[in-house]
């Protein structure tokens, strides 16, 4: 991946145009970046979404955020007005709903082109990978600049279309230089075949805590321990669940999965001719109360729903699944069991409300984001973050934009 | 359907021989009555579940009940010691889990022989197509006098293995006749195609209230019409749903689903090609809060599940569907959008908790029961129970085993 000089219009009436301060690399990033053909293979494209920046510039009608204000860009909107984010039950915004749109979300224009004029997209309604992006109020949401930058921008969970400008001025129209995800060169040789995860902490941590309604004493069971799990976990231990039982099939990761309250591990590959959920039946006395599919692939939601107690039993689907997966229950059998299956964006976490609250959770040193943190590299070392992430050896690797 | 004698064995400890007062008829006996083959094709055997006795003699070590006792048997255990039933999460009893045993719960045994001495067998627990039946005190609720018999047996849950004696003595072997399920010969000449439906009416009360949490302001749409969806309109008016939404194939359940709560219609085949979800879609502004499948039909439970909203949406599936009945999902689209998919036995409703709480609420012209009553008979006429039933026309035909 190269860098290259951008021009960042100036924020039109509602939004904000930001200096990003570091962003993280989630496995989204990746799979975006990946993507060779179909809907999704939008280029030229500056991804990025997980981020923190200080307001540069408003446009007009804006009241929420002034310049300089630290800000945390979501992915999903929350644009206070509509049913949903009146709402206490949805963080589905009906004004500006979730989608993959390469526009800006109010106006369906881009803020970006290149130096020659032509136009770059934006991804998530975000694109952090670049010193300055242009996001809408709806998904800006201000923080408390206690929280050090490199450890909030993991609690935001939007689509930041990363670019990077290097020359700032204050001027209307600004040039950097910016990580376009042109694909004209790769320069990251080996390319996971991770599905569209969408791994941000404050969704996992959500999941628990509002999806899920994780209580204390309860059991849990995550199935795949990376980011995403790990994040669960700790969500759950937040939750006072008092038996977490990690499943994947690297070891490794229970040491690591310890420290965010991970109590058991299950070698998903050596089950001694058992089934997973055989297992943690036998765990559990019964099956587990929450279930996670953390992961994405299909039969690790049966596995999960399997895990599930009878009764009282709730499996949440997280793992962002192959578009075309289907999942096949058994409507007689499975549904007279009193087990629910629940579907979650970003854990149900409305950024606005409750991105402070978990700011303030890691502030009182409830929330652990420390240890999630396991590199961090300057801007021009962006493909040692993309290198780390697709070996597997990172959890999230912070880029500076400007140390 | 004949009747015939039988010798019906004293209870053994913890089980308790009752009087059954009134039956009445409910969709499940139908269902059970027509099966030919297969595993579940257990004969002679005494349907009926519905029901409400008076404890004709108590076995070993029961205390919770004694003789004189008004009872309600129900076809789910409520053990009382189990951590299902110690818990207000569940109500699956682990001790004696719900099945289709031909046995009494606790031995798996028959109290039920004919004068040959040839064994017959129970139903769901309860077989209340006979003058008397033993139950196991896990499935007896001792329930207020004050709600006359007629309606009280619409709250039984059992299946009540019916059997009817006609020389009442207190001696410990009892002679009668009963209605035992032989398939010797077919009084009712047409059998409807109804699937294995539970369609008692406080589990279906009970899935707007115990599982689905219905609440005052909420959007409720209901797939079928039947005693099971007009219970579950009952149920939402209750939690006080404003918007009720019935779908049926039949105009005139509306009408009468109008005392139920019902405040809408959709008319399942007369949609202006558009689905059904389209249409519940647009009457809701975005989906019902809560969606009841109340059929047994794979393709509705699609239509429910689309038809609810995005963000916070519930689909609860209570229509019993045909063994192998697979549901297939779209993993990706369909669970990022926060709904939810729950699965119920009976509603959630835990017995000796909460059917006095809905007796309460009948005595208190809070929960409507009349309306549910189509028709009675004597129990010498409960081919015409099932005539009725069978052809659609009646909602609950209550049958009066002793009048």
């Amino acid at each position: 991946m190269c860098t290259e000089d951008i021009i960042v219009a100036p924020p039109m009436p509602r939004e904000a145009r930001i200096r990003i301060i570091c962003t993280s690399l989630c496995q989204t990033d990746i799979s975006f970046w990946k993507i060779q053909e179909g809907p999704l293979a939008i280029y030229p494209r500056i991804l990025g979404h997980e981020a923190i920046g200080v307001v540069e510039s408003v446009g007009e009608d804006v009241t929420e955020v002034a310049k300089g204000d630290v800000v945390l860009p979501t992915c999903i909107a929350d644009c206070g007005e509509c049913i949903d984010c009146k709402s206490s039950k949805s963080n589905l915004c009906s004004k500006f709903p979730f989608d993959m749109s390469p526009w800006m979300p109010r106006y369906a224009t881009s803020r970006f082109t290149d130096l020659k004029g032509n136009i770059i997209h934006h991804f998530l309604s975000v694109s952090s990978f670049s010193e300055y992006a242009v996001v809408d109020i709806a998904h800006l949401t201000k923080i408390d600049t206690k929280v050090p930058p490199n450890r909030a921008c993991l609690l935001s969970c939007g689509v930041s279309t990363g670019n990077s400008i290097q020359n700032l001025t204050e001027s209307e129209v600004m040039r950097g230089f910016s990580t376009v995800a042109k694909r004209i060169e790769r320069a990251i040789s080996t390319i996971n075949d991770g599905h569209n995860i969408w791994s941000h902490i404050n969704a996992r941590v959500g999941a628990a805590w509002r999806t899920a309604g994780v209580e204390p004493g309860s059991t849990v069971a995550i199935f795949g321990l990376g980011c995403v799990g790990l994040a669960v976990a700790e969500g759950a231990r937040l939750c006072g669940a008092t038996t977490i039982i990690g499943v994947d099939i690297n070891p490794k990761k229970y040491e690591i999965g310890k420290k965010f309250g991970l109590t058991d591990f299950v070698h998903a590959e050596e089950c001694a001719n058992k089934s997973i959920s055989q297992v943690i039946i036998e765990m559990t006395s019964g099956g587990a109360d929450y279930c996670f599919e953390c992961v994405g692939v299909t039969s690790l939601v049966h596995e999960a729903y399997a895990s599930c107690r009878k009764g009282w039993g709730k499996t949440i689907v997280l793992g962002g699944h192959k578009s075309g997966s289907m999942l096949s229950l058994s409507i007689g059998k499975d549904f007279l069991s009193g087990k629910s299956l629940i579907g979650s964006l970003l854990g149900g976490i409305k950024p606005k409300s409750h991105v402070p609250i978990l700011l303030k959770r890691y502030i009182d040193k409830e929330l652990k984001l420390d240890e999630f943190v396991t590199h961090e590299v300057e801007f021009n070392d962006i493909n040692k973050a993309f290198d780390l992430l697709v070996k597997g050896e990172s959890i999230r690797c912070v880029i500076w934009m400007d140390k």
